[in-house]
Protein backbone atom coordinates (compact mmCIF):
# COMPACT_ATOMS: atom_id res chain seq x y z
CA UNK A 1 0.00 0.00 0.00
CA UNK A 2 1.52 3.60 -0.88
CA UNK A 3 1.47 6.14 2.05
CA UNK A 4 0.85 9.47 1.33
CA UNK A 5 2.13 12.49 3.52
CA UNK A 6 -1.30 12.61 5.43
CA UNK A 7 -1.06 9.12 6.57
CA UNK A 8 2.81 8.60 7.22
CA UNK A 9 2.19 11.85 10.20
CA UNK A 10 -0.60 9.94 11.63
CA UNK A 11 -0.78 9.45 15.17
CA UNK A 12 -0.77 5.84 16.49
CA UNK A 13 -4.43 4.62 17.66
CA UNK A 14 -4.51 3.50 21.60
CA UNK A 15 -6.20 0.52 21.53
CA UNK A 16 -8.07 -1.20 24.63
CA UNK A 17 -9.36 -4.20 24.55
CA UNK A 18 -11.49 -5.85 27.71
CA UNK A 19 -13.47 -8.64 28.70
CA UNK A 20 -14.36 -11.15 31.12
CA UNK A 21 -11.43 -13.19 32.38
CA UNK A 22 -11.98 -16.63 29.79
CA UNK A 23 -12.69 -14.40 26.82
CA UNK A 24 -9.65 -14.91 25.17
CA UNK A 25 -8.57 -11.60 25.31
CA UNK A 26 -4.54 -13.14 26.04
CA UNK A 27 -5.15 -15.37 22.97
CA UNK A 28 -6.59 -12.84 20.58
CA UNK A 29 -3.89 -10.68 20.89
CA UNK A 30 -1.69 -12.40 20.52
CA UNK A 31 -2.60 -13.41 17.16
CA UNK A 32 -3.05 -9.82 15.69
CA UNK A 33 0.46 -9.11 16.65
CA UNK A 34 1.66 -12.02 15.04
CA UNK A 35 0.34 -10.92 12.08
CA UNK A 36 0.63 -7.17 12.07
CA UNK A 37 4.37 -6.29 12.69
CA UNK A 38 3.32 -2.61 12.97
CA UNK A 39 1.05 -2.71 16.06
CA UNK A 40 2.80 -2.75 19.79
CA UNK A 41 1.15 -4.78 22.78
CA UNK A 42 1.99 -2.88 26.08
CA UNK A 43 2.70 -5.36 28.40
CA UNK A 44 0.51 -5.16 31.63
CA UNK A 45 1.77 -5.01 34.79
CA UNK A 46 0.57 -7.41 37.88
CA UNK A 47 0.83 -8.92 41.32
CA UNK A 48 -1.03 -12.44 40.14
CA UNK A 49 1.09 -15.12 40.49
CA UNK A 50 1.93 -16.67 36.34
CA UNK A 51 -0.05 -19.25 35.35
CA UNK A 52 1.30 -22.37 33.67
CA UNK A 53 3.14 -21.37 30.48
CA UNK A 54 2.77 -17.43 31.08
CA UNK A 55 6.08 -15.56 30.80
CA UNK A 56 7.54 -12.62 32.82
CA UNK A 57 7.94 -9.76 30.23
CA UNK A 58 5.72 -11.36 27.49
CA UNK A 59 2.39 -12.47 29.19
CA UNK A 60 2.57 -9.85 32.43
CA UNK A 61 4.93 -8.37 33.80
CA UNK A 62 4.60 -9.95 36.90
CA UNK A 63 5.74 -8.10 40.10
CA UNK A 64 5.44 -8.29 44.04
CA UNK A 65 2.88 -6.21 45.95
CA UNK A 66 5.61 -4.20 47.41
CA UNK A 67 7.08 -3.45 43.84
CA UNK A 68 4.00 -2.82 41.92
CA UNK A 69 2.48 -0.36 44.84
CA UNK A 70 6.00 2.01 44.42
CA UNK A 71 5.70 1.84 40.60
CA UNK A 72 2.26 3.51 41.59
CA UNK A 73 3.67 5.95 43.79
CA UNK A 74 6.32 7.02 41.56
CA UNK A 75 3.51 7.68 38.85
CA UNK A 76 4.61 5.16 36.61
CA UNK A 77 1.53 3.30 35.83
CA UNK A 78 -1.26 5.11 33.66
CA UNK A 79 -4.16 3.32 34.98
CA UNK A 80 -4.59 0.39 37.74
CA UNK A 81 -7.48 -1.97 39.46
CA UNK A 82 -7.57 -4.42 42.01
CA UNK A 83 -9.24 -7.77 40.34
CA UNK A 84 -9.74 -10.49 42.45
CA UNK A 85 -6.89 -9.22 45.24
CA UNK A 86 -4.59 -8.51 42.39
CA UNK A 87 -3.37 -5.29 41.34
CA UNK A 88 -3.09 -5.06 37.15
CA UNK A 89 -2.20 -1.87 35.79
CA UNK A 90 -0.28 -0.53 32.83
CA UNK A 91 2.79 0.61 32.82
CA UNK A 92 2.94 4.62 31.32
CA UNK A 93 6.27 4.28 30.42
CA UNK A 94 6.39 4.65 26.54
CA UNK A 95 2.94 4.62 25.29
CA UNK A 96 2.72 8.72 24.12
CA UNK A 97 6.00 8.36 22.64
CA UNK A 98 4.37 5.10 20.37
CA UNK A 99 1.67 7.04 19.88
CA UNK A 100 3.67 10.09 18.57
CA UNK A 101 5.16 8.09 16.14
CA UNK A 102 2.94 6.85 14.81
CA UNK A 103 2.37 3.38 16.80
CA UNK A 104 -0.64 1.60 17.03
CA UNK A 105 -0.79 0.48 20.68
CA UNK A 106 -2.91 -2.24 22.27
CA UNK A 107 -3.44 -2.66 25.65
CA UNK A 108 -5.01 -6.14 27.44
CA UNK A 109 -6.51 -4.31 29.87
CA UNK A 110 -9.51 -4.49 32.65
CA UNK A 111 -12.63 -2.77 32.09
CA UNK A 112 -12.39 -0.40 35.21
CA UNK A 113 -8.78 0.22 33.34
CA UNK A 114 -10.37 1.20 30.04
CA UNK A 115 -12.87 3.62 31.67
CA UNK A 116 -10.10 5.53 33.18
CA UNK A 117 -8.08 5.47 29.69
CA UNK A 118 -11.06 6.96 28.19
CA UNK A 119 -10.73 9.65 30.55
CA UNK A 120 -7.36 10.35 30.17
CA UNK A 121 -7.09 9.63 26.66
CA UNK A 122 -10.29 10.68 24.93
CA UNK A 123 -9.30 9.65 21.69
CA UNK A 124 -8.54 5.63 22.50
CA UNK A 125 -10.60 3.33 20.81
CA UNK A 126 -12.74 0.73 23.32
CA UNK A 127 -13.49 -2.68 22.42
CA UNK A 128 -15.42 -5.14 24.67
CA UNK A 129 -14.18 -8.85 24.23
CA UNK A 130 -17.41 -10.89 24.94
CA UNK A 131 -17.43 -14.33 25.09
CA UNK A 132 -20.69 -16.35 23.42
CA UNK A 133 -22.75 -16.85 26.12
CA UNK A 134 -22.33 -17.29 29.74
CA UNK A 135 -22.41 -20.80 30.20
CA UNK A 136 -19.60 -20.72 27.15
CA UNK A 137 -17.43 -18.82 29.51
CA UNK A 138 -18.32 -21.01 32.33
CA UNK A 139 -16.87 -24.13 30.63
CA UNK A 140 -13.56 -22.27 29.49
CA UNK A 141 -13.02 -21.14 33.05
CA UNK A 142 -13.57 -24.69 34.42
CA UNK A 143 -11.64 -25.77 31.79
CA UNK A 144 -8.62 -23.91 32.98
CA UNK A 145 -8.58 -26.01 35.87
CA UNK A 146 -5.95 -23.21 37.79
CA UNK A 147 -8.81 -21.80 40.44
CA UNK A 148 -10.43 -23.28 43.21
CA UNK A 149 -13.60 -23.25 43.28
CA UNK A 150 -14.10 -19.97 45.40
CA UNK A 151 -11.42 -18.06 43.12
CA UNK A 152 -13.97 -19.72 39.89
CA UNK A 153 -16.96 -18.49 41.60
CA UNK A 154 -15.99 -14.49 42.13
CA UNK A 155 -15.06 -14.74 38.78
CA UNK A 156 -17.70 -15.83 37.35
CA UNK A 157 -19.63 -13.25 39.14
CA UNK A 158 -17.09 -10.30 38.33
CA UNK A 159 -17.64 -11.43 34.48
CA UNK A 160 -21.67 -11.19 34.63
CA UNK A 161 -21.45 -7.82 36.36
CA UNK A 162 -18.81 -6.54 33.78
CA UNK A 163 -20.73 -8.49 31.23
CA UNK A 164 -23.14 -5.93 31.64
CA UNK A 165 -21.06 -3.09 31.41
CA UNK A 166 -20.83 -3.49 27.32
CA UNK A 167 -22.62 -0.39 26.86
CA UNK A 168 -19.72 1.96 27.96
CA UNK A 169 -17.79 0.87 25.04
CA UNK A 170 -17.35 1.77 21.46
CA UNK A 171 -17.16 -1.64 20.03
CA UNK A 172 -18.28 -5.18 21.20
CA UNK A 173 -16.87 -8.16 19.80
CA UNK A 174 -18.03 -11.36 20.33
CA UNK A 175 -15.05 -14.06 20.32
CA UNK A 176 -16.54 -17.11 18.73
CA UNK A 177 -13.65 -17.30 16.64
CA UNK A 178 -10.08 -16.46 17.71
CA UNK A 179 -9.30 -15.23 13.90
CA UNK A 180 -12.62 -13.58 12.98
CA UNK A 181 -12.12 -11.69 16.44
CA UNK A 182 -8.23 -10.73 16.01
CA UNK A 183 -9.92 -9.74 12.16
CA UNK A 184 -12.37 -7.51 13.60
CA UNK A 185 -10.05 -5.80 15.81
CA UNK A 186 -7.48 -4.92 12.74
CA UNK A 187 -10.42 -3.92 10.88
CA UNK A 188 -11.54 -1.70 14.00
CA UNK A 189 -8.25 0.15 14.12
CA UNK A 190 -8.12 0.53 9.69
CA UNK A 191 -11.61 1.97 9.98
CA UNK A 192 -10.52 4.11 13.10
CA UNK A 193 -7.21 5.75 11.31
CA UNK A 194 -10.32 6.58 8.17
CA UNK A 195 -12.41 8.96 10.52
CA UNK A 196 -11.81 12.84 9.39
CA UNK A 197 -11.93 13.68 12.93
CA UNK A 198 -8.29 11.72 13.24
CA UNK A 199 -7.33 13.42 9.91
CA UNK A 200 -8.73 17.22 10.89
CA UNK A 201 -7.53 19.47 7.69
CA UNK A 202 -6.55 16.70 5.22
CA UNK A 203 -8.49 18.48 3.18
CA UNK A 204 -6.13 21.73 2.80
CA UNK A 205 -2.81 19.46 2.25
CA UNK A 206 -4.46 17.90 -0.85
CA UNK A 207 -5.78 21.45 -2.03
CA UNK A 208 -2.81 22.77 -2.09
CA UNK A 209 -0.90 20.05 -4.18
CA UNK B 1 -16.48 -17.18 9.88
CA UNK B 2 -19.00 -19.27 12.70
CA UNK B 3 -22.15 -16.81 12.89
CA UNK B 4 -23.77 -15.89 16.18
CA UNK B 5 -27.75 -15.14 16.83
CA UNK B 6 -26.90 -11.63 17.22
CA UNK B 7 -24.88 -10.96 14.08
CA UNK B 8 -27.37 -13.44 11.85
CA UNK B 9 -30.37 -10.59 12.87
CA UNK B 10 -28.08 -7.52 12.19
CA UNK B 11 -29.24 -4.64 10.21
CA UNK B 12 -27.36 -3.89 7.10
CA UNK B 13 -25.58 -1.10 6.73
CA UNK B 14 -26.09 1.96 4.36
CA UNK B 15 -22.63 2.77 3.75
CA UNK B 16 -22.81 6.38 1.19
CA UNK B 17 -19.77 6.53 -1.03
CA UNK B 18 -19.33 10.07 -2.28
CA UNK B 19 -16.15 12.35 -3.65
CA UNK B 20 -15.59 14.85 -6.13
CA UNK B 21 -15.80 13.47 -9.97
CA UNK B 22 -12.49 11.91 -11.19
CA UNK B 23 -11.80 10.28 -7.63
CA UNK B 24 -12.17 7.10 -9.30
CA UNK B 25 -15.90 5.96 -6.79
CA UNK B 26 -17.30 4.07 -9.41
CA UNK B 27 -13.87 1.65 -9.66
CA UNK B 28 -13.62 1.36 -5.86
CA UNK B 29 -17.27 0.18 -5.80
CA UNK B 30 -16.40 -2.24 -8.67
CA UNK B 31 -13.59 -3.74 -6.97
CA UNK B 32 -16.11 -4.38 -3.58
CA UNK B 33 -18.68 -5.79 -4.95
CA UNK B 34 -16.24 -8.13 -6.94
CA UNK B 35 -15.03 -9.46 -3.86
CA UNK B 36 -17.74 -8.83 -1.42
CA UNK B 37 -20.94 -10.98 -2.61
CA UNK B 38 -22.85 -10.13 0.38
CA UNK B 39 -22.45 -6.53 -0.46
CA UNK B 40 -25.12 -4.96 -2.87
CA UNK B 41 -24.50 -1.42 -5.20
CA UNK B 42 -27.70 0.32 -5.45
CA UNK B 43 -27.17 1.72 -8.60
CA UNK B 44 -28.39 5.67 -9.13
CA UNK B 45 -30.07 7.20 -11.20
CA UNK B 46 -29.21 9.92 -13.82
CA UNK B 47 -30.26 11.92 -16.97
CA UNK B 48 -26.46 12.59 -17.66
CA UNK B 49 -25.59 10.54 -20.88
CA UNK B 50 -23.88 7.26 -20.91
CA UNK B 51 -19.73 7.77 -20.99
CA UNK B 52 -17.66 5.35 -23.38
CA UNK B 53 -18.05 1.33 -22.31
CA UNK B 54 -20.99 2.70 -19.13
CA UNK B 55 -24.40 0.69 -19.45
CA UNK B 56 -27.60 1.15 -18.57
CA UNK B 57 -28.99 -0.56 -15.08
CA UNK B 58 -25.13 -1.83 -14.54
CA UNK B 59 -23.41 1.95 -14.07
CA UNK B 60 -26.49 4.18 -13.64
CA UNK B 61 -30.37 3.82 -14.65
CA UNK B 62 -29.96 6.32 -17.63
CA UNK B 63 -33.23 8.25 -17.57
CA UNK B 64 -34.55 11.16 -19.59
CA UNK B 65 -34.73 14.33 -17.95
CA UNK B 66 -39.08 13.58 -18.05
CA UNK B 67 -38.59 10.08 -16.45
CA UNK B 68 -36.45 11.18 -13.83
CA UNK B 69 -39.00 14.57 -12.98
CA UNK B 70 -41.60 12.08 -12.71
CA UNK B 71 -39.98 9.35 -10.48
CA UNK B 72 -39.57 12.47 -8.25
CA UNK B 73 -42.99 12.87 -8.18
CA UNK B 74 -44.13 9.36 -7.59
CA UNK B 75 -41.96 9.83 -4.44
CA UNK B 76 -39.19 6.54 -5.77
CA UNK B 77 -36.43 8.99 -4.96
CA UNK B 78 -34.52 8.59 -1.66
CA UNK B 79 -32.37 12.02 -2.50
CA UNK B 80 -31.31 13.35 -5.51
CA UNK B 81 -29.44 16.41 -6.85
CA UNK B 82 -28.79 18.34 -9.81
CA UNK B 83 -24.72 17.93 -10.48
CA UNK B 84 -23.25 20.25 -13.77
CA UNK B 85 -27.06 20.14 -15.41
CA UNK B 86 -28.13 16.58 -14.90
CA UNK B 87 -29.89 14.92 -12.06
CA UNK B 88 -28.37 12.19 -10.02
CA UNK B 89 -30.74 10.03 -7.47
CA UNK B 90 -31.12 7.19 -5.19
CA UNK B 91 -34.07 5.00 -6.44
CA UNK B 92 -35.74 4.19 -2.98
CA UNK B 93 -36.95 0.66 -3.70
CA UNK B 94 -35.53 -2.36 -2.34
CA UNK B 95 -33.11 -0.08 0.44
CA UNK B 96 -35.17 -0.50 3.23
CA UNK B 97 -35.83 -3.99 2.75
CA UNK B 98 -32.40 -4.82 1.97
CA UNK B 99 -30.96 -3.20 5.21
CA UNK B 100 -33.71 -5.00 7.03
CA UNK B 101 -32.64 -8.24 5.78
CA UNK B 102 -29.33 -7.39 7.19
CA UNK B 103 -27.57 -6.67 3.70
CA UNK B 104 -24.73 -3.57 3.61
CA UNK B 105 -26.22 -1.15 0.77
CA UNK B 106 -23.66 0.67 -0.76
CA UNK B 107 -24.51 4.36 -2.45
CA UNK B 108 -22.38 6.16 -4.79
CA UNK B 109 -23.92 9.31 -4.08
CA UNK B 110 -23.48 13.01 -4.46
CA UNK B 111 -22.07 15.11 -1.93
CA UNK B 112 -25.33 16.80 -1.15
CA UNK B 113 -27.27 13.77 -1.51
CA UNK B 114 -24.79 12.15 1.07
CA UNK B 115 -25.70 14.97 3.62
CA UNK B 116 -29.16 14.48 2.73
CA UNK B 117 -29.62 10.85 3.55
CA UNK B 118 -27.56 11.40 7.15
CA UNK B 119 -30.98 13.25 7.50
CA UNK B 120 -33.34 10.38 6.71
CA UNK B 121 -31.19 7.30 7.73
CA UNK B 122 -29.34 8.91 11.27
CA UNK B 123 -26.89 5.92 11.13
CA UNK B 124 -26.23 5.73 7.55
CA UNK B 125 -22.07 5.72 7.62
CA UNK B 126 -20.37 8.15 5.32
CA UNK B 127 -17.46 8.08 3.17
CA UNK B 128 -15.73 10.83 1.78
CA UNK B 129 -13.29 9.33 -1.17
CA UNK B 130 -10.86 11.97 -1.94
CA UNK B 131 -7.93 12.37 -5.17
CA UNK B 132 -4.32 12.09 -3.60
CA UNK B 133 -3.70 15.71 -5.04
CA UNK B 134 -5.82 18.40 -7.10
CA UNK B 135 -3.54 18.14 -9.47
CA UNK B 136 -3.90 14.41 -9.59
CA UNK B 137 -7.49 15.32 -9.93
CA UNK B 138 -7.08 17.86 -13.01
CA UNK B 139 -4.66 15.07 -14.48
CA UNK B 140 -7.39 12.22 -14.54
CA UNK B 141 -9.89 14.66 -15.95
CA UNK B 142 -8.56 15.62 -18.60
CA UNK B 143 -7.58 11.78 -19.09
CA UNK B 144 -11.01 10.78 -19.72
CA UNK B 145 -11.32 13.64 -22.17
CA UNK B 146 -15.24 13.30 -22.40
CA UNK B 147 -15.79 16.71 -21.85
CA UNK B 148 -15.59 19.93 -23.09
CA UNK B 149 -13.29 22.62 -21.24
CA UNK B 150 -16.10 24.29 -19.54
CA UNK B 151 -17.20 21.39 -18.33
CA UNK B 152 -14.32 20.42 -17.25
CA UNK B 153 -13.36 24.09 -15.74
CA UNK B 154 -17.32 23.53 -13.64
CA UNK B 155 -16.18 20.14 -12.85
CA UNK B 156 -13.00 21.46 -11.32
CA UNK B 157 -14.50 24.59 -9.32
CA UNK B 158 -16.93 21.85 -8.21
CA UNK B 159 -14.20 19.69 -6.85
CA UNK B 160 -12.55 22.52 -5.26
CA UNK B 161 -15.79 23.30 -3.42
CA UNK B 162 -16.64 19.70 -2.60
CA UNK B 163 -13.11 18.75 -1.06
CA UNK B 164 -13.67 21.74 1.56
CA UNK B 165 -16.83 19.77 2.90
CA UNK B 166 -14.99 16.65 3.97
CA UNK B 167 -15.20 17.73 7.37
CA UNK B 168 -18.88 16.95 6.88
CA UNK B 169 -18.00 13.23 6.64
CA UNK B 170 -17.51 10.70 9.23
CA UNK B 171 -14.78 9.35 7.24
CA UNK B 172 -12.44 9.87 4.78
CA UNK B 173 -10.10 7.97 2.45
CA UNK B 174 -7.44 9.34 0.09
CA UNK B 175 -7.80 6.91 -3.48
CA UNK B 176 -4.39 6.81 -4.08
CA UNK B 177 -4.19 2.59 -4.89
CA UNK B 178 -7.62 1.34 -5.80
CA UNK B 179 -7.02 -1.69 -4.25
CA UNK B 180 -6.15 -0.15 -0.62
CA UNK B 181 -9.32 1.84 -0.89
CA UNK B 182 -11.70 -0.92 -1.30
CA UNK B 183 -9.63 -2.39 1.45
CA UNK B 184 -10.32 0.58 3.99
CA UNK B 185 -14.47 0.40 2.72
CA UNK B 186 -14.55 -2.92 3.98
CA UNK B 187 -12.88 -2.50 6.99
CA UNK B 188 -14.76 0.53 7.64
CA UNK B 189 -18.32 -1.77 7.45
CA UNK B 190 -16.72 -4.73 9.31
CA UNK B 191 -16.11 -2.13 11.89
CA UNK B 192 -19.18 -0.42 11.80
CA UNK B 193 -20.94 -3.89 12.41
CA UNK B 194 -18.76 -4.24 15.77
CA UNK B 195 -20.30 -0.89 17.02
CA UNK B 196 -22.35 -1.40 20.59
CA UNK B 197 -25.03 1.05 19.31
CA UNK B 198 -25.40 -1.17 16.53
CA UNK B 199 -25.93 -4.08 18.64
CA UNK B 200 -27.60 -2.56 21.43
CA UNK B 201 -28.62 -5.18 24.31
CA UNK B 202 -26.39 -7.96 23.10
CA UNK B 203 -25.48 -8.83 26.49
CA UNK B 204 -28.96 -9.13 27.84
CA UNK B 205 -28.60 -12.26 24.83
CA UNK B 206 -24.99 -13.45 26.67
CA UNK B 207 -25.80 -13.64 30.13
CA UNK B 208 -29.23 -15.28 29.63
CA UNK B 209 -27.21 -18.21 27.59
Amino acid sequence: MKENRTETNRRGLLLCVSGPSGTGKGTVIRRILASNPKMVHSISVTTRPPRQGEQNGVDYHFRSRGEFLSMLDHGDILEHDLYCDHYYGTPKSNIDALLAAGTDVLLDITIPGSLSVMNSYPEAVTIFLMPPSFGELRRRLAGRGTEDPEAMRQRLEKAREEISKAELFTYCIINDDIAAAADKIMAIAQAEHCRYERQKGLEKNILAR
